[in-house]
């Protein structure tokens, strides 16, 4: 399969491609297109695109604009990892949503699959209190100190100082922006950003150069609630962004958390609602936050059984195997062109692969094995 | 069956004048002699103790110094009421105790038995900060102006914030002190008693001139636990008396609610504990007490069938029915003693209770008629 035609311009083929391209189409939670790929693949999905039907109009301006070249060159570029689901690093919490992200941008020094594995989500109010920023700074320290993730969105208030609790003793922490990642939103934490991306993660499902928006916002919150075993909620206002990620982490069985705080402060009376009406543990330090969220995970013994059928391969390897389609095989041209490497890297790749007994020539190319059963 | 010698002093007939006596020979809780009255009827218990056994033993400094009939002149004197169970006024929630107080001794111009059918304590730590005395208060007015009744225990911090908030609003208020009635404690709040004696009532399971000591606190905890059908925790400490009075009307099926405040107060711990570990509902506001405590009595519609067979008697007719035995029929003269009243008195009461289907007069004298079926 080659780079095909849709209304005269030239996408690249694969899924990678395909969902990088959506990225670039269609906003978060795009309910029409989820369906599409969930039935065809999104490779399927976009080629088989009527550009007369209703989401073929609605996708025609952006799809003008599309270059996924461009894109996979800015990631190369600016050192972006993008991810799709299935590929190592994809944070398996995600698969849980009724609409998964399209990709994930995503920069920094950790590993965000097995980060997610073990991490909890601090989220709260922009406009904190005193009170309430003491609390997020010491529970993002407590959480990270026991080797915990702390997730959150940047934001000023709570998020930022949960991030900057988990940078203060060198823990691990990860930022999910609204906009993209290249795009860090509020202005006034750049130098947060800048320390997330040297030691934590800042990650976004939307390409760079997008803004952050209201809608975007609210599609944020999705992955931050599922994206970890548990949210905390350390101040929050009745019927706010927080009250309603906390509500998105406990209709997805993650554990929910909430801090108490005067009932005279209108930022604790989300937190107190979340412990009267949705049933979220009432805790006060981080030692109570492990103790709700261990039965779930993180107290447990590790998984052995999560390990995926790429893991251990080196970046060549893994790009390589991440353009392997699942069923119509594709040739070593083919692949060079969706991994983004010359045919030599290719064709050495997929001889180990092959005999790891990952891909599998057929007459007409290549394509992944059968998963092995684990 | 007329007083009788007990080791050479004379005790007075009747169960009223035997639970006096019981009130003043051991401590609250005393459970031989709980199980005795239960197996025996208080009079009996008395009046077949032997003196040689470990409790006559026991009860033998104050049997020397017993006399009912000083205290029924106190109580006529001081304008106190002694209440036993059984009696009109006596209030049902103490029917739940393991080990009911022998009787009560009661001031102020309220119906403790129609009070606490609609009450709800309000108890806390003495060293209370400004936010939980601020809501202690919001919480007294805000249930007395819902006609609920405040129950708590008169101490420094947040028992009298409680009360004053009801007294504020001119609502009903009851304290139990871990003393005698005459004995307030603590001297500063004689101002408090005083209100509370004028238009609320101070109730105690001790005679008058007992001084309030720590087992008498723990003992006066259990009533102010179970008076009332829930209590509300302000403020208290990890392990504070607060605590225990909290997890007593727990174990009582009372509904236990608890104010939530800043986890970096040691006076909050103890609520945010009865949070986590006892199914404390968190609450905020009077409006979410009544909530909590509603579905268990106070917005539900008043029963029909909680009235008494002596509802509606006037002061004489309840005397002589409160003296009439329920087994061994007593004369007038007896009666008169028991009662209080000439003779007279009595025989006019008899007739009018005999007509209401209340006594019953048999060969050897009346006795109370088997309570009609409601």
């Amino acid at each position: 399969m080659r780079p095909r035609d849709v209304a005269g311009l030239v996408l690249p083929g694969g899924e990678r491609a395909a969902r990088i391209a959506w990225a670039r189409l269609v906003e978060p939670e795009h309910r029409a297109v989820a369906e599409r790929i969930a039935r065809l693949g999104a490779e399927e999905a976009l080629q088989s695109l009527d550009l007369a039907s209703p989401l073929g109009r609605q996708v025609m301006p952006r799809l003008e604009q599309l270059d996924v070249a461009r894109d996979l060159e800015i990631a190369r570029r600016t050192g972006l990892r993008l991810l799709v689901p299935g590929d190592n690093e994809w944070p398996a919490g995600l698969d849980d949503l009724d609409i998964p992200p399209w990709c994930l941008w995503v920069t920094g020094p950790l590993n965000l699959a097995k980060q997610a594995e073990r991490s909890v989500s601090v989220v709260g109010a922009r406009a904190a209190t005193p009170y309430g920023t003491r609390q997020a700074q010491d529970l993002g320290a407590g959480l990270a100190e026991r080797g915990v993730c702390v997730v959150s969105g940047a934001a000023y208030g709570i998020d930022g100082a949960a991030h900057r609790g988990a940078l203060g003793v060198e823990g691990p922490t990860i930022a999910f922006t609204a906009g993209g990642v290249d795009r860090p939103y509020p202005r006034g934490h750049d130098g947060l950003f800048a320390l997330l991306r040297r030691h934590g993660l800042v990650v976004s499902e939307l390409p760079p150069g997008h803004a952050p928006t209201r809608s975007r916002f609210i599609a944020r919150n999705r992955l931050i609630a599922t994206v970890s075993q548990g949210t905390v909620v350390v101040e929050a206002g009745l019927r706010s962004g927080s009250s309603s990620t906390a509500r998105k982490a406990a209709q997805h069985q993650r554990v929910l958390c909430a801090v108490p705080g005067s009932v005279e402060s209108a930022v604790s009376a989300g937190c107190h609602q979340l412990i009267r009406d949705e049933n979220a543990v009432l805790v006060t330090d981080a030692h109570e936050v492990m103790e709700a969220v261990g039965p779930i995970g993180l107290l447990a013994p590790q998984k052995r059984g999560d390990q995926r059928p790429a893991d251990g391969l080196d970046p060549v390897q893994g790009a390589v195997y991440d353009a392997l389609p699942v069923r119509r095989p594709a040739s070593v041209d083919e692949l060079a062109v969706r991994a983004g490497l010359d045919a030599r890297q290719v064709t050495s790749a997929l001889g180990l692969l092959s005999l790891a007994g990952l891909s599998r020539q057929e007459s007409s190319g290549w394509r992944k094995a059968r998963q092995p059963s684990t």
